[in-house]
């Protein structure tokens, strides 16, 4: 019996036209941050399990694939190996073993698979991209809003006019919850309650609060302070505007203001908004107090990219002053974002956003081949292919009816085809066809690229 | 204690300069594939294991890194996931699964890292990038023609004059044994021992020979005919000739030459140098009788890709016409050529074949921080990255000593640093320092990215 055929589960093929689309996020992607200064980095699938291993929270580590170790493994099962689970906590490690050549300010972007053992769903697979842009060395809010900057220049770029980029901050939500009177051992409990205002409401909220042991008098100040917010837009109808930020900051002022850590954390989100104003980012910044992101390591700014119709984020990210000093030994400041490369792909494949051009057309013409002629063939695909600029040249690989040729050209998308036959080759010429008009032309070989420029109109997609 | 920061064994990490030097080779790769009409595919990093293992030999499932079940697979050790290794096997899959929508002649380059739990050694790494290129669908030889002058465009344009392709035929040396008259299940045994001629020369491979069983009337046959092709210039000091390929061919069509699937192999490799002569491949095609490659699936013509100054091959291939068989019940001819990007990096960097440009400066101009006007560089970043064409412009992210600045733009080898004062706020002004000559220029605004430009003469290096 044949063997299965389907990739594993949650993982995909990616056909010509997949790698196509794919590649033009990832050049913009690319393009835009090297714009901003990021330089390139790539690291290891394969990292060993303990660099992995409780840097993701309880959660995290049960979605990580390990690897069996080599040797007597199919015996003991043990595994000494696991693959990838972000692009953080490797760069904490790159930016721990290579300190000293690294630049004060380093400055990488990522653009890497990551795997994860996730129940697959719409959207979400066991492997998908994430592209990372990270700043280590710097504690100044410019990271955060040239982070942004960068980001939504991407967006744009891309064609997205509608995303919003919610801010928050850690430090406000551990104040929100001082001043409420949450001890700090509830904190994480609390906060866990108060992401679900979106989906279960204020009632809801209220019963996750009191069973998770948060006090009702505690429970009272946090219900009426997002109730407020919520008012004014924030959660997924978040809609940026500089009216709502400064009631939204100035509700949290009243709230915390007093409280120092508190204060010093809202001074950053004003410094963020004052910087990332006027840049392509200014229209889409929003301030989100209910904001929280999952991942433990966060201690300062932390954002997420949302656009009205999809369901989870486009990206998200924040400030980690505290990751590289569990590689290092000492605390490195360091702030990053993350797009996920196959929420923007599904976003911009429903909405029809990939520029026509992408349309993959595999060359601009092919050369047929007429009977004994292979060698001649050969020597025409070569010529087309050595002209400036080089043309894309398919050659039908074996002898067959012309009609069969011109017929596998037009269903592959190949608008012109190159005749090569007894008369063309003993008088130095070649005849092309243009497989949507019908027309033909014997033009000479010295002209023959040309003439396929000209018949054609197809450009290269590379 | 701090964790360890060293990537796993026998994997890496690419800081930017690697990055750029992997992009550099990859891209011309690209382009020269795309050139001949290929289009890119990409497959999960992961597979089922079912799907990897069998297809490689013994020693191959050995090597394949196996990943454990999700669940209780702490407990039970079942590992029901791989990892990739190499791109074929994927490859074959992929034609099985999506046949219908493909088309008749399937025409695909591949990209991508694979795994292999090898012993590290030089040049030997357990992640490392294979760049295939196959055409599924057709029996013609002007397949392999074709897949060794794109090859050997691939190789020349990255520098290299001096690489072999190496050409034999499994039917060709299926035939040498038979004709020798060694039985069909010695015959795997007798190609290892053959193989080693470069290594333990004729006694050496006598001996092999007689402790595998094979007679001393059918190895003393060999012995003679791999002696005179050795003369001949095979192995490792092959150097191509078309007299030296003629004298091979006649000493194989003397030898081999009344055995029917040998003549047909011979025609084979006559076609393969009768149709890739006149290409970029033609000084580079040397026979050689007794190039074996190890894996299993190969049927027909196989090469493999030498330089002088590397013991191991750039790369290789074959025909492989009953691989996809094994996923879809029933045959698709098949050949392609893998090159090892690790491979050819180690040449590369080992003979300085890099261009300059490729010295990664991470940007083209460095904005200072000048005390509180910060929103003004940021403002001045914007419009030098929104440039025609754009400028990478990196901003110093916190307000330092302007010399201390200076210093880092020059570390990071940023030639122009562009300075934002009081002065030049309030006149609509940037000042331009030349960190190389010291030369500073004060232009207005609207000038300063194509002064920036002016004055650095650096190129943008994605």
């Amino acid at each position: 019996m044949a063997a299965s055929t389907k990739p594993a589960r949650g993982m995909r093929d990616f056909l010509p036209v997949d790698v196509h689309r794919r590649r033009y996020v990832i050049d913009v992607i690319t393009e835009v941050y090297e714009r901003y200064g990021f330089e390139p980095l790539e690291t290891p699938a394969v990292e060993n399990i303990e660099t992995l291993m409780g840097k993701y929270g309880d959660e995290g580590n049960q979605l990580i694939f390990k690897i069996l170790k080599r040797g007597e493994h199919e015996h003991t099962g043990q595994a000494d190996l696991a693959l990838r689970y972000d692009l953080t906590v490797p760069l904490a490690r790159v930016v721990a073993e290579y300190r000293v050549q690294l630049p004060k300010f380093f400055k990488r972007y990522q653009i890497q698979p990551v795997w994860r053992a996730d129940r697959p769903a719409r959207g979400r697979f066991r492997e998908f991209f994430q592209c990372d842009v990270d700043v280590l060395g710097a504690r100044s809010m410019v990271v955060e809003a040239e982070l942004c900057a960068a980001v939504s220049d991407v967006l744009t770029r891309l064609g997205f006019a509608d995303f919003v980029i919610r801010l928050n901050h850690r430090q406000v939500l551990a104040a929100l919850l001082d001043v409420a009177g949450v001890p700090a051992e509830k904190a994480g409990e609390a906060l866990v309650a108060l992401d679900k205002w979106d989906k279960i409401g204020r009632e809801g909220v209220a019963g996750e609060l009191t069973a998770r042991g948060v006090t009702d008098a505690s429970a009272a100040m946090l219900l009426d302070f997002f109730a407020g917010v919520q008012v004014a837009g924030s959660g997924a109808e978040a809609r940026p505007t500089p009216a709502g930020n400064a009631d939204i900051t100035a509700r949290l002022t009243a709230f915390i203001g007093g409280h120092p850590a508190g204060r010093a954390a809202l001074d950053d989100l004003a410094r963020i908004l004052d910087y990332a104003g006027p840049t392509s980012a200014g229209g889409h910044l929003v301030l989100d107090p209910s904001l929280a992101r999952g991942l433990s390591y966060y201690t300062g700014a932390i954002v997420e990219i949302n656009v009205p119709d999809l369901a989870g984020s486009l990206g998200g990210g924040g400030r980690y002053d505290h990751l590289v000093g569990m590689f290092l030994g000492q605390d490195v400041p360091a702030c990053g974002f993350s797009l996920g490369l196959e929420r923007i792909l599904v976003v911009m494949t429903e909405r029809g956003m990939f520029p026509d051009a992408l349309v993959a057309v595999p060359a601009d013409v092919m050369v047929t081949m007429w009977g004994d002629r292979i060698a001649d063939a050969l020597a025409l695909a070569r010529e087309l292919r050595a002209a400036d600029p080089p043309l894309r040249v398919d050659v039908y690989p074996e002898p067959d009816k012309i009609g069969k040729q011109f017929k596998y050209a037009d269903s592959r998308g190949i608008r012109t085809v190159a005749v090569l036959g007894d008369d063309e080759v003993a008088n130095g010429t070649v005849t092309l066809k243009d497989l949507k008009t019908g027309e033909q032309q014997r033009v000479s070989r010295a002209d023959a690229a040309e003439a396929c420029r000209r018949v054609g109109g197809t450009q290269p997609v590379a």
